[in-house]
């Protein structure tokens, strides 16, 4: 039997090339029971950046006592040397002190992690979606002072395990406050999930309504309810241009009983190659590391595409 | 946590109602390993359509010794009874001494299984496709002449495990050979699930253009490779209104190392009603047959919302 690649089969309205942004080893890795050690991150890194991903966010320098599974920031930047450096090795920054620690390690392109439903602001940053803003305003601007570029996550943007599903207009509002600060790019989160096309169309729309253009939009898509690949092929049908995905499907999505996490960048590419979209990475590559990572964390990969051609 | 549904957000150029046509107790049970008891299937059935599934194929009149999974025919529709008859319960037959077994016991819906490429057809009909579509022709004439309605799956729409890719032309022959028996429906089958959604605006235009229009096809994609829904919401965009799927996804790729098989039902009705689409069947109800399912055969159903769910 022969391994049979999809066919390429150009589509209107397609475009001819979009950027994955690697979000694996932050949030993939994050989202993982287990610590993995720090070479192996660094290894997990470089075989990404082989394998053709160009943007990958390496880690979080948020205090270990909150996210254990990314305490080593500074060790892992050290051992990445210059493989860790630029605007397109992004890293999240959750307040001024993560900010200060990743400038002291020459860090050119952070993240900052807002929320757009004022429960999880709460839970994840313990104050308000306002109090939040302000709190993440000092951050922007230094960061652009300091020439860095500034992408925005806004997570709970569709759906929220306490509040429910959530207004557009809110998810626009949080949005809105965030690129007021100066931010380079949003990451529209559906942390859990739960939202399917139409959905992600009507937010989109309102955003461009709002002056938010595509070109400043980048989609995270969870696959616990299946919908990722559906949604993030309707926001590049919509004219969004930079996706979010994480090699082999990791990191579980930490509000629901699912092994599924973000978006399997295998799957991704497999749907790119189909539709004749360039992105530069190459899925065999991509396969034999989710396989080795596999083994690292002691779990399956739940990518639907490793699964068919691990071992190939 | 409360359990967040789906907003349901409209969109243009989707239809008001779609026909899901469940195949989990045919193509899903004839692709599991183990062989389940008559009165659970008959049991799995009653759950389906108690569920609101309205189409639910049954079974296959097929040699036992072909498929010892569904040796059991018409036991199965001994213990159905009324629950088992009429248009909306298919079974499938693969000739003519399948059909005389199935008019036996009264069916009235009949689905034959063709191939669009020579190798498949060899391999599971034992002859060419010409001689397949001759095998096929006194299936059709004599099922119409019973006033049977008739559906013709074409397995291999997209890629053939032993020929790569396939030909568009090639598969719009396949078809019209078959629909020119007199057949009521299609339904183009992406057999080992290596699709992506511009091939799939291909293969329906160039069907649109040989004169067999949407009203007339169903689809039946495989989530080997992740593209399942993606590819049936595409589908459903270019007019289609029959879409395959089998409940908690079962039915594992017999072309493939994965477990994955058939695209889920709760996974697209998860998507049909976050898009306002009606469809008639009822979520928890089907979460709760699969996680009842997963049990009788040992293996937790690959369905993404019943994992997220089960449980709930």
């Amino acid at each position: 039997m022969t391994r049979t690649l999809p066919m390429t089969e150009p589509t209107t309205g397609m475009p001819d090339r979009v950027t994955i942004y690697e979000v694996g080893p932050r949030d993939g890795l994050q989202n993982e029971k287990s610590v993995v050690p720090t070479p192996v991150k660094a290894e997990f890194v470089r075989r990404l950046l082989a394998a053709g991903l160009g943007t990958v966010e390496l880690t979080s320098f948020v205090p270990q006592r909150w996210v254990p599974q990314l305490g080593d920031a500074e060790e892992l930047l050290d051992l990445l040397g210059e493989d860790g450096v630029g605007q397109q090795r992004p890293v999240l920054v959750p307040n001024e002190r993560g900010l200060d620690r990743a400038l002291e390690k020459g860090v050119t392109s952070v993240a900052i992690f807002g929320s757009a439903t004022e429960t999880f602001a709460q839970k994840n940053l313990n104050r308000s979606v306002a109090e939040s803003v302000e709190m993440f305003a000092p951050v922007v601007k230094r960061s652009l002072d300091a020439g860095a570029w500034v992408r925005a996550y806004v997570s709970m943007c569709f759906g929220d395990p306490w509040e429910g599903p959530v207004p557009v207009e809110q998810v626009v509002d949080a949005c809105s406050r965030l690129m007021d600060l100066g931010c380079d790019q949003l990451s529209l989160g559906d942390t859990i999930g739960v939202g399917t096309s139409g959905h992600v169309l009507r937010l989109l729309d309102a955003l461009d309504e709002a002056g938010i253009g595509m070109e400043q939009v980048a989609v995270h898509f969870h696959d616990t309810y299946g919908q990722a690949l559906a949604n993030t092929l309707t926001a590049i049908r919509r004219g969004v241009r930079v996706v979010d995905a994480s090699t082999g499907g990791l990191g579980g999505c930490p509000y629901a009983r699912s092994a599924t996490g973000n978006l399997a960048t295998e799957d991704l590419v497999w749907a790119l190659d189909g539709l004749g979209i360039e992105h530069g990475a190459d899925l065999d590559a991509l396969v034999a590391t989710s396989t080795w990572m596999a083994e690292q964390l002691g779990r399956p990969a739940p990518s639907r595409v490793v699964t068919a051609l691990a071992g190939d």
